[in-house]
């Protein structure tokens, strides 16, 4: 090898990724996993099955930088040309390797079936090559050093790449990548929109640039959430991770409330640790949402300790009956109001016997908005010992509303757990 | 121009897409608008905001394809270099458009902003570009002849990009794309493992290849879902539409339950119009799903129509409280048994006094399984004039365990009132 590995090339191999309906995922995994010991991706691309594209795109990757990364177009099929492509343009000659043919047969043997001849061709390795076991799947990878630069050839399915992916890192690349890492932290923050993070916080992390090791920041929005982004590059792994606690610190300090989580956690995580270190159960009535908030909080593993129940009630009869919202109530204030928000909230949490109780009622939309009560008006109520309603206007089209209203009232469930401060400033754009 | 434009390739400009945190989706719009038109993309590539790299990867689309497509990079920022990359490699020099500048201006005037200097950047225009108005955003698209080649720079966001797109494809693409076309048809069908789809159909779509036009098919799999995708090719509109009614005719004969869609509609929403026509009502009890079969139901605009309401079950109490299922039938069979799932089936469908009745209970792990109800496994129930409940083993995780069995869910609701017959065959794989 010549020098150290800085720079990438992903190209992902398959014309199913070159349709509407399948995108490429891989890059994504690969490109957090060099990120992570300081390389670079400098580009990444998508080719079709087309002999001549792949050998195009092959020399060109291998004219800008250090290491090529090939996800796919390793099956056994006509197809699948990645192996002879790149074999070709290196002007190297593939041979079968009988030990890879033999475990191959012996996967097909295990399943009672015989190994069509056409998966011999997944046996060819071109001189030179070090074969990379593959346990999920018969199409073991590739790695290639020759003129200068490393090649990785791994197969397109997710589960069989990223074991493969994560020995080659750890690895042979991480040996050559010139000891320089990235380590990132991410802040997840609610109930502010993202150019009011970005002037809260660019003033402190825009110095952040010159300093000694430099953190870069990048803010990413969701409905909902807004995350910063904050990455250190160096050598001295210490130094990355005492510069990002000193970062996160100072945004902490400017959004006491709104930072929920910088370990990877989400929204539903954080508050279904709250509620079960507290040993509080949790109860939900969703009208305009249709179940999204509770099946958001039932995603969370072990969620069944602290989720009581909830119900949908589309219909004013079923928040009668099954709630016990007063009829007179609906028809004073309308169903999409902050009395009837409440009443719901009181009254799941005292059918269910639970400590909080979450009440969800708006108008999603497309129809159903009026000039008083607009398409995107959302009233989320959480009862605790006392109940608090609050009304939202949401953007967007009806899964959008649906997104931000579950999360809203998620994280107005955090708030009320964290206590009185934390509702002080809320949604003070 | 030199001949009809056949060949693209799509440039994603931005260092935010060499992320983990963002993926270029304006690739897969532009991908079904140029294949609509017939005109084949060979690759995309996602390039950072880096002008060696930028210019290098335009010049290697030069030499591969008829049209480049370019999105994003055309802020006003210094990270911004779409516009004068592309002008420098074609040597073409760079002119202010004041009608741009002042359109600009007047952007910003009407939110009481003054335009930052810095827009200017965005009203730069290389010589004989045609400028493409942004009605959703400050930076014009632009239109470059070059070469024997046609360039297009299109802006990032997708709400600002599209409808440019549009434009775009129907005038002057089209106008040079040489009459061919592509017409694509997707089946979705429910019910069956993608290699059981593949075993079935295959012997039909192969012969499709040879035929005039030629049919195209490619099998995509989603959770509960696959998908069938036809694409026929040619000069006769006519002819392409009959050849995909004949495919999708002889598909139908072999799947004829399994097929609930070729119209672009989801699972959801043709269960949705069968509920509305019959003047049906549906309710749910869900356990295991959380909410999120009611959240799917609901997330079809109008869906209040139909859906009465749902609760979510997780405790035994909560099950025989509000649905009326036996206590000792749950000692007897346990939470997860068909006997329970039929319980809470009947139990909504009788307390909401509605026509359809839904009970899904299940191990979605990754705690709860046992050996002999292990994790994945989920009875589903529907209750109609008859109630009828069924076990099913999922495969994955816990979010993969919940999609499956909310789809599994409302296909099973489809099944029911399609009638016996739908049902008689299902799962037979």
């Amino acid at each position: 090898m010549s020098g150290p590995v800085r720079r990438a090339a992903i190209l992902a191999i398959g014309s199913e990724l070159l349709t509407s309906g399948r995108i490429d995922s891989n890059s994504l995994v690969i490109t957090d996993a060099l990120n992570a010991i300081g390389i670079d991706v400098l580009f990444k691309a998508v080719i079709g099955d087309d002999r001549a594209e792949l050998a195009a795109a092959f020399a060109y990757a291998m004219s800008r930088v250090d290491v090529v990364m090939f996800t796919g177009g390793l099956g056994p099929t006509e197809d699948d040309l990645t192996r002879e492509a790149v074999a070709a343009e290196l002007g190297l000659a593939l041979h079968e390797d009988h030990a890879i043919t033999d475990a191959i047969r012996k996967r097909f043997e295990m399943r009672g079936w015989k190994m069509p001849e056409i998966n011999r061709r997944q046996a060819m390795v071109p001189e030179g090559a070090v074969v990379l076991a593959n346990p999920h799947g018969t199409a073991p990878g590739l790695w290639i050093e020759a003129r200068g630069k490393c090649i990785a050839l791994m197969p397109g399915p997710p589960r069989e790449m990223k074991p493969m992916l994560a020995l080659i890192v750890q690895g042979r690349l991480q040996a050559r990548a010139g000891g320089i890492q990235l380590r990132r932290r991410i802040l997840k923050i609610a109930g502010r929109s993202e150019s009011r993070v970005e002037e809260l916080t660019q003033p402190i992390y825009s110095r952040w640039r010159d300093e000694t090791p430099p953190i870069e920041t990048t803010i990413l929005a969701a409905p909902g959430q807004i995350e910063l982004h904050l990455s250190a590059r160096g050598g001295d792994e210490h130094a990355l991770t005492t510069a990002l606690d000193r970062g996160e610190a100072a945004i902490r300090e400017i959004l006491p409330h709104d930072v929920f989580s910088a370990d990877g956690r989400s929204l539903e995580e954080v508050v279904g640790q709250l509620l079960r270190e507290r040993h509080l159960r949790i109860a939900l009535a969703e009208s305009c949402t249709g179940g999204l908030a509770t099946s958001r909080l039932t995603d969370v593993p072990g969620s069944s300790d602290y989720v009581d129940r909830s119900v949908v009630v589309y219909s004013n009869t079923a928040k009668t009956e099954l709630l016990g919202v007063p009829a007179d109530l609906i028809a004073a204030h309308g169903a999409v109001s902050d009395p009837v928000a409440a009443a719901m909230a009181a009254g799941i949490r005292e059918r269910s016997g639970v400590d909080v109780g979450v009440g969800i009622t708006g108008i999603a939309g497309p129809g159903g908005g009026t000039e008083s009560k607009p398409v995107g008006m959302v009233c989320i109520a959480v009862a605790l010992d006392e109940t608090v309603a609050r009304t939202f206007k949401f953007p967007g089209n009806r899964e959008l509303i649906k997104t931000f209203a579950a999360f809203t009232a998620v994280d107005m469930v955090r708030r009320r757990l964290l206590g009185a401060a934390a509702n002080a400033d809320w949604l003070q754009k």
